[in-house]
């Protein structure tokens, strides 16, 4: 999509989203449609040109998507087994995550290379994408590369960086009362099994503080939802 | 198990019960096992007696279960299709709610008799059992019986009542941080198509206050665990 576009603009459908308008929904030209580009404007428009290879829109008028949040979040989040993080990059997206980066860690079950070759990052896009259409944003997160905990952690610079930890580990932990709103807060959440003490004693040496998220044991696929919709909360951020 | 149970008691297993520990885990006399009474207390406890038909128990050590919250939740939440309702169930006991009362309205997917029909209500009760094993807590949740949405919200006493909406019916709502930390608080969560102006209407005479829960739309299925997480984050109440 180019950088700007306006009502009355004719614009071609990327390819995977031209297949899906003609295969499955096996719409034709006249057919109403939105459309959006992912960085906060979203359309009324009418397909005009419909084939199997190819589909054209024309744009109408713009609509007003869900407004975004004040401070920019960002989900550093262990990849879980399976398919448990579709779930995690559907949810935080909802929940109007900025940017999502997705590691790996000592008690993560999978390793980067499995993610990679199994496209994993794409497959997420795609989730963010959808989800972003299903609660009204107009604005898909980024998705960051796989990476190693250490570079996660390490290359995170935003304002405030807390690390989501069980009661075990969080008894003398920070809690998001005592934390000033900031413009942009990055919030950790570990794999299935847990942060390790090192990892927990590396992330406090290079600056995150330990947030601990109530009294009981999250699952970790809901652990990033319950951290997020609490910090909104708190900071009275929609 | 009776009202008060000590070290040293030896307790004969539910059927159910039994049957997970002798067919499923393949269990036999010796074996370390827990035990806990959905009221607050926890034991280890040995296998001491362990057929097809029956097994019993001694009670070791008393543990230490997770703490319960201060403030108590009840969710009104909407029966939502299919399976939807067994994660709602399993993420509220896992955030502490202390009960469940389902019900279904003008916009659910699914009646009374059909739930009462497929014995929802016990397979949810199965579901919070398992759900407080694996987060920790020793106190099971009470599932209410499915009622009609006006019994749900009419028969509600608690002294603080919420009902959360999507942005669009909740412009003009309160927010969280305007609401003192009650003893008890309600929380009532629409089905997937969401609440009719009747029953919000309703819901308002009856003394529920909307709630707004950000800015964009959330899945009903994740909407419980948000507006639970909110609560807590903000009334510091692990």
């Amino acid at each position: 999509m180019p950088a700007a576009a306006h009502e009355g603009d004719r614009l071609e459908v990327p390819a995977d989203e031209a297949q899906h308008l003609v295969r499955v929904l096996r719409l034709g030209p006249g057919a109403a449609v939105r459309v959006f580009d992912g960085r906060g404007h979203e359309w009324d428009a009418t397909l005009r040109e419909a084939t199997k290879q190819r589909a054209a829109v024309e744009l109408g008028a713009a609509r007003a998507a869900a407004p975004e949040t004040r401070i920019r979040y960002t989900l550093v989040v262990a990849a879980l087994k399976g398919d448990g993080t579709d779930e995690v990059v559907r949810d935080a997206v909802m929940l109007g995550v900025t940017a999502i980066r997705p590691f790996v860690s000592a008690r993560t079950e999978v390793g980067v290379a499995a993610l990679t070759r199994a496209h994993r990052r794409e497959r997420w896009e795609r989730i963010a994408v959808a989800s972003a259409k299903q609660c009204g944003r107009a604005v898909v997160p980024v998705i960051h590369e796989v990476v190693d905990v250490t570079a996660a952690l390490v290359a995170d610079d935003a304002a405030v960086r807390l690390l989501c930890a069980e009661p075990a580990v969080s008894a003398a932990a920070t809690t998001l009362a005592s934390v000033a709103a900031p413009t942009d807060v990055s919030l950790a959440i570990g794999p299935e099994g847990g942060w390790t003490s090192d990892e927990v004693a590396a992330a406090t040496a290079a600056g995150w503080r330990v947030l601990r998220l109530g009294g009981r044991v999250l699952r970790a696929d809901a652990a990033p939802l319950v951290a997020l919709a609490a910090c909104q909360a708190v900071w009275m951020d929609d």
